[in-house]
């Protein structure tokens, strides 16, 4: 199982296809502006194992209590999962409630399937009641529009800020005997604001035609999440809406284990990189790497408080060489070390060393800070925790986004 | 010992008097631009009782450093604060360390008082070594400037990129068997940026004429600081230079406890609310109440969470009533309550009762969103911890001063 990042395309991939025993469709159910695709749909062709990591936000919208529920039962087999934009059916009360169970009880008699068998999630303003007949009346349209192959429609029906359509996909091939066999992961993700760990992801998606147990599924979602959503922020806000589902049609027969975790945390990882690369208002990437803390646990909340620190991000943004910056956010982060032996790099070049500013030319520590992504990294030199998080500058394009955000 | 807020004056106070036994100057020694007012001398005619409390922040700055060291020698009595804007003397390892040592060996020698007697801070870049011939060069004009009367010359002296100096005074009267007595309390401090708990202040000078032990003094500054520098935040980053000192000269004679307790309270709660709303790209106020939560700690925590929300500091600046952010930046706090029965208040104006958004006004809701101050209360219905936060909203100009604060 791999930590790794895996390099990110430079120019858009085309949508791929969903594994077999999927079809999904997207159309515009009027929740957002006329016209704007607003409600995704996905089936399965026969009962699929599914598996979610929700919000841990107290706040946590009515569709996300719907579809704990329907996750509960016994089979924990799952035919849908209808997803809307536009509203986020969050802090609706009761009424909220009773609307999105209405949402899986209308797709459920448009598909001839249980209710508990379908999972629903919104994502949009939160305070205002889910519009539930306009939900209603497309329905009809929805089912009929179902096709397998691209996840394109989806993925687009799923975006609210996003400035693009988010979808990963990789192949685990093994031999079964003398035959060559293979299963496909496809994910997709819609992101771009309140996005932070606990959840990180906004809304995802992960498919995959492998023969899996609800309960494995399960176990490898929360490895993948683990190492992907939950390494990521772009504005510190936990949303009362996020959540990663995952599913198995099992089209493809039983898969080993170990490839296929793997393929499902690269396929969470990319989506979770390119979640924070079109964080509102985005122009610039922040990673950073802590290596050296007494605790892998240190590294994590070091690594955090640096990329989620206002200054830094707003330094990062101004592509401003104010390291010093890096500095006072690692010493606040609560992680004990040793100020006088931490050592600071930028794009690999030197900025602190041994308790004193290097010697590195500003040049070169101006054109770590005008990367298109700055790479930060800091050595405790207190033991062997390392890890990684990823943000974005603070920009002012983000501010006026979400200043008026319901206006 | 009271935790209200004083109500600050809407219009500049003319710069009030040092007590008794104070002189003060400030001179522009070339460490900012040209011509700008740098370097800020207060002096006590007689050893004075000090004590200090400085930035949590591990990179602590070299001044920090020396200046511990002067307080912890065995008498606490100081004779001078001297305190730079320009360069914070931070991250700068052994050198840093040394120069901070010279400029107080250059001040001794000027004032002809011991070399530990002379406290230091400095603030400005981070990482850029002190001009400390400059400083030298300095002292003597300093020194020939120092003045009894108006603290103007030192509040100005020690500005970043704050709008307009910060003061504040109050004066505390009792009797002595026969005879009115009274002793005063005023306070200047510097803020702007990294402006956080732990320390929130950035720079702060609190004095008073009252006869006060060392060890009282700490205990009165100490509950003075946790009732207002700790209670506000304009960007969550903690400085590396954070300090308020207070020193007591004793010309007044000694003062009873609670109500110099209460002055020196009330001079650090007005200083630290004139510091966030004064904070970088300040447009609008953010006051953060939260009643009945299990434990005071729970209070703050929900407070805190709330009031440094980057969703609902950019709903605050667009006067975007999208009270959701509040409720979502709430359940992510980390503290239990039953989102089921808390209510949640705008401008006294209902937003969220009992689980369910209120039936109050789109325009109603809008004014406000769009006061001066928005002034949030959330009722947690738990128990009856309180406490009360204080932030701004964030602004393109904030993101915009900090993207290229070193260039």
């Amino acid at each position: 199982m791999t930590n790794a990042v895996a390099p990110l395309p430079t120019t858009a991939t085309p949508a791929p296809a969903w594994p077999r025993g999927f079809r999904s469709s997207g159309v515009a159910a009027g929740i957002k502006k006329p016209g704007l695709n607003d409600l995704a749909l996905l089936v399965t062709d026969a009962p699929a194992s599914a598996a979610a990591v929700f919000t841990r936000n107290l706040i946590a919208a009515a569709p996300i209590g719907v579809s704990r529920a329907h996750l509960g039962t016994a089979s924990r087999r799952i035919r849908a999962l209808m997803i809307n934009s536009g509203c986020a059916n969050a802090a609706t009360g009761p009424e909220g409630a009773r609307r999105a169970t209405a949402s899986c009880a209308a797709l459920a008699h448009a598909l001839d399937i249980a209710s508990d068998e379908v999972l629903v999630n919104s994502t949009g303003v939160i305070g205002v009641h889910l519009p539930i007949e306009r939900i209603e009346r497309a329905i009809p349209d929805l089912v009929r529009e179902l096709a397998d192959g691209s996840c394109e429609r989806f993925a687009r029906a799923i975006m609210t800020t996003d400035t693009r359509p988010k979808w990963a996909t990789r192949v685990v091939r093994w031999t079964d005997g003398a035959q060559e066999r293979t299963c496909t992961v496809t994910g997709v993700a819609k992101g771009a604001g309140m996005i932070h760990p606990d959840m990180a992801t906004m809304i995802c998606a992960i498919t995959t035609d492998a023969a899996v147990s609800p309960t494995d599924l399960d176990k490898m979602l929360r490895h993948a999440v683990d190492r992907s959503f939950h390494r990521i922020s772009v504005d510190g806000d936990t949303s009362t809406n996020d959540s990663v589902f995952a599913l198995a049609s099992g089209a493809a027969g039983a898969a080993p284990e170990v490839p296929l975790t793997q393929a499902i945390t690269e396929v969470a990882h990319e989506l979770a990189l390119m979640v924070v690369r079109d964080g509102e208002g985005f122009e610039r990437g922040i990673d950073v790497t802590v290596t050296g803390a007494a605790t892998p646990s240190d590294a994590l909340t070091v690594a955090k408080t640096v990329a989620m620190s206002l200054l830094v991000r707003t330094a990062v943004t101004g592509g401003d060489p104010n390291w010093g910056r890096i500095l006072a956010a690692a010493g606040r982060a609560g992680v004990a070390f040793d100020p006088k032996v931490i050592c600071v790099r930028a794009g690999g070049a030197p900025l602190f060393e041994r308790g004193a500013p290097a010697a590195t030319s500003r040049d070169v520590v101006r054109a770590a800070f005008t990367a298109s992504t700055v790479e930060i990294e800091i050595d405790l030199a207190m033991g062997s925790g390392s890890d990684r998080f990823h943000s974005c500058g603070l920009t002012s394009r983000y501010v006026e986004l979400n200043a008026d955000y319901t206006t």
